[in-house]
């Protein structure tokens, strides 16, 4: 393609409102402009790279035997109902009434949808298993859309949807699909960690994200100095060493205690003890029923709301509690007590780790101490609902987490029966003849988030390095000197035969910028063979890989020779 | 393919509300589902034949110079509001809000959008003229969704929308669009009309549509005999003969009529003359202002109510007056006047072709006679509002109409300064730094219709008749016999052959059903080749093209060749 007739063209500067690298480069290269926030157009250039991302997922998707088709963009309401989707908070879902008053949802993921179509075949046992998957826009009504093509309200997903006969069968496809996107991933430059996760709104057991490390990312995670373990924050089990344990259990008291204490800080201080042998309340209410839940932990550490969530099977249901809550409670900040109050207790597992807690029933001067959880208080439960730190062992306490950021390009997800049996009539018949219902997976990757994770590791301060398996074109072709009639022809000669090969050029044929400018536009776009024409090069040409110094003169076959061979 | 690995296989039967044969040949051979009442899931096979269109369309648009891009799919609301296309009626707009309260419409079009993107970009006359395209799903709250793909809620639609520095360089483009166009459909098989048409909500001066014709179209269209005219029959000029223009003008009278003189009919049987001697009043109204409009016409001619809005500048706003309506005007079905009442009066052309109409002004007993237009009535403008109708001539009297009916699956529309008049700021500086609105055109082709369209054409009593170049497969390999191993062994090397030689192949790899069903299902899925494996094929295997009768052994030599051979 002829720069000069490229819509899209680069610029010399982006807003300061942007501050995502990617984000930058994508705008300024000309690959992407935001309608309004969260909404994007892929100009030409960007679509090129986004077509090239969507050409590797699908011929391995296509490997790995799945079957490629499409659902509607709208859902109807009812099949959210079915399976009670409506009333959980996740995907924040944006509904639609058409004029005959027909409710749809615009989806952020299409379980039902697959589930509805695949339960109107009444397939049997010898039609499993398989897995059918689709490229569709997705609709997420993020209340803070950002960093470009990072966090998004609308974007392409490869989704994919997978129905076996039993678990077993199901762990082959779930094994495949992790095989499938490291190989995906690793095609584009990718190194991803596949980290587990907490099936969240999706439902389900397990499922584990692909995530490329980078500080941008949104996906905080850690991994075990040994490499054995790598799990999301959300869902990483850590052993809770024992504190004090060997200690016996003294007189539970209630004792005087000066007015100024009332932060675990002042705690510290005042007793001159680690956080850890004093008694922290959290406390939440489930935004539907208005129900307290006091978390109870040990004072060195924090209680992560998706666990205590995922514990009381509240997925997305528990908010901060307000002042005018621990009011109707008949306490105030600071004064939470560890039993007593009108709420449902849940203990994180470090409460059986310390021996005589202090705390767990302040009122103005006075508390607690001598606290013993199993003899003077009981929560609902015991459970895992602290927050994994760097430096926390694993349970098995051989191994120290390593914290990372990093952004999450894709996940795999079992579903196991969480569709099939709230949704009506999902099944197969087995070869007893009896209906059962299909268990499933599911599988996501994200298309422009993948396009800026690749922009995010692959750039330096001139502008992206593109692999050159997603890069908008192979070559980017200056000409230098078009004044000079011969330096023209030649120019047009090189790029002629070079599309000829079947190479993908980007010609900068502009008669009224200069050399600088042009190196400049190459470099900020990031295609992978930089090749110049000028009054120099002769019957040769100068090539330059982006991102590399070197620079050497070569003849048309040789450079064909060089492009075509396929590297990352 | 496997055939036992396909998810969506054929079925026996289909539904008895399913009635066009398209619907019926793409539901049985499992290409498609209904979701909801004009939403479809493309299933595995569908999806190929769907990709297929694509790529022919993608590659001729490439060819044309046009660039791929994508736009958002919600569109904010107030781009169309800027058009004043959130009030005006036609693609039944659909709305949705989301959390922040921010209102976007399900984009049935996207002339809005392209436009806010292109004007925010500030271009020079040296970046044009440019042609931007996108495939994406378009949503449209149709009425009646109906015919499967032909009339849907929601379809994929490849729109194309150029922008151009003045009307002269426009007008290479659109032509440029056209040939395009015409080329894609042959490609695939489809002989295409260019129908002129009405621009409708769309807005612009002129437009055309890509018609295939097939009595299941629903646009209807004249072609002129002579091949020289060819329009649709909302905008379809014609010849109004003459009557009796010769006569002379008799006295305008008030006079006794039988009281069972009502309609058209009555009126030739009472007076033995012909319907034209007659005058003839529709009445509607405005269903935004509930201003009423009478139109009258030559008795023995219709109005055409998309005329009659278009001579309004009124598109998609008028409906039939009721009963109610008329008595608020102080009449009643069959009473209406040609003059008097409290309406717009708008007369079609053929008034002036008759001297001495009777009727007018019709009374329970009475009525006019010797009424002439100009001397007795006056409308506000004569105009052309009747419809056309098969054996009409055109307007220079020398060709007869033919009348024809036919699948839209494309169009061009001339749009010239209708957006970027009515958009603030869609301008870009011209030679002399002066700021001037671009000249634009917009251009699309219904996907899942040409899909639709190509079933509708290519199919016989068994099932589709694929075109090669949109088969789903290239191949369909038939075994018959797998119960002797060497039988099933030599399938699986043709198989196998066959994928390694780049052909698509769909195997039908079933043990547990008869040849005559694999032969069935062959000739309903409809790819261009069957190949069957069997004991009596030996080393050879069966080759019968689709659509053919002459079955022939080759070796997998010759086959390969001959399936490389492509065809339409």
């Amino acid at each position: 393609m002829k720069y000069s007739n490229l819509f899209g063209k680069t610029i010399k500067q982006t807003k300061k409102d942007i501050t995502a690298v990617s984000h930058k480069l994508l705008h300024q290269g000309g690959f992407i402009r935001e309608n309004v926030a969260g909404r994007y157009f892929m100009l030409p250039l960007g679509m090129r790279v986004r077509q090239k991302i969507i050409n590797v997922i699908r011929e391995e998707m296509n490997n790995s035997g799945a079957l490629e088709m499409l659902a509607p963009t709208l859902h109807p309401l009812e099949l959210w109902k079915e399976t009670n989707r409506t009333n959980e908070t996740g995907f924040e879902l944006t509904t639609v009434t058409d004029r005959r008053g027909a409710e749809f949802a615009l989806g952020g993921t299409a379980e039902e949808m697959f589930v509805d179509l695949v339960r109107n075949f009444k397939l049997s046992y010898k039609d499993l298993p398989f897995n059918i998957y689709q490229f569709s826009t997705k609709f997420r009504d993020e209340l803070r859309a950002r960093y470009g093509l990072l966090r998004t309200r609308e974007f392409t997903m490869k989704d994919a949807y997978s129905f076996d006969a039993d678990e077993e069968s199901f762990k082959k496809v779930y094994a495949l699909m992790a095989e499938t996107y490291t190989k995906i991933f690793e095609k584009m430059g990718l190194k991803t960690y596949i980290v587990a996760a907490d099936n969240g709104y999706i439902g389900g057991e397990y499922c584990h994200e692909f995530v490329v490390e980078h500080e941008i990312g949104e996906s905080r995670f850690f991994v075990s100095e040994d490499g054995n373990y790598c799990a999301h924050e959300d869902i990483a089990k850590f052993k809770r060493e024992e504190i004090n344990t060997r200690e016996k259990e003294k007189p539970f008291e209630v004792f005087d205690q000066p007015q100024w204490v009332q932060t675990m800080e002042d705690n510290q201080k005042h007793y001159k003890l680690p956080a850890s042998r004093f008694l922290k309340n959290v406390v939440y209410k489930n935004r539907t029923t208005g129900e307290i839940i006091i978390a109870v932990t040990r004072g060195d550490l924090e209680v992560n709301k998706s666990k205590l969530e995922h514990v009381l099977n509240l997925v997305g249901q528990l908010e901060d509690a307000t002042e005018e809550d621990l009011h109707k409670l008949g306490t105030k900040t600071g004064y939470v007590h560890s039993w007593g109050h009108k709420a449902k207790y849940i203990g994180d597992l470090s409460l059986t780790t310390v021996k005589n807690f202090i705390g767990g029933q302040k009122e103005d001067t006075t508390d607690s101490r001598n606290v013993n959880y199993g003899r003077d208080f009981k929560c609902e439960m015991l459970a895992d609902i602290a927050l994994a730190k760097a430096g926390y062992l694993t349970e098995n306490g051989k191994s120290k987490f390593v914290e990372k950021l990093g952004i999450e390009v894709g996940n795999v997800f079992q579903l196991g029966y969480h569709y099939t049996k709230k949704m009506h009539d999902a099944t197969f018949i087995d070869k007893n003849g009896k209906e059962v219902p299909y268990y499933m997976g599911c599988y996501g990757i994200g298309i422009e988030r993948t396009m800026a994770a690749i922009a995010e590791i692959y750039n330096d301060e001139k502008g992206i390095v593109w692999p050159e398996i997603v890069s908008p074109f192979k070559v980017h072709l200056l000409v230098i000197g078009l004044e000079d009639e011969s330096v023209k022809k030649r120019a047009e000669e090189v790029y002629k035969k070079l599309l000829e090969s079947g190479v993908e050029v980007l010609y900068d044929d502009r008669e009224d910028v200069t050399a600088g400018e042009k190196f400049a536009d190459a470099d900020l776009i990031g295609c992978p063979y930089r090749v110049v024409v000028s009054k120099k090069t002769g019957d040769k040409v100068e090539v330059k890989r982006r991102g590399e110094n070197k620079v050497a003169l070569h003849n048309l076959t040789d450079l064909e020779q060089i492009v075509q061979r396929q590297m990352i």
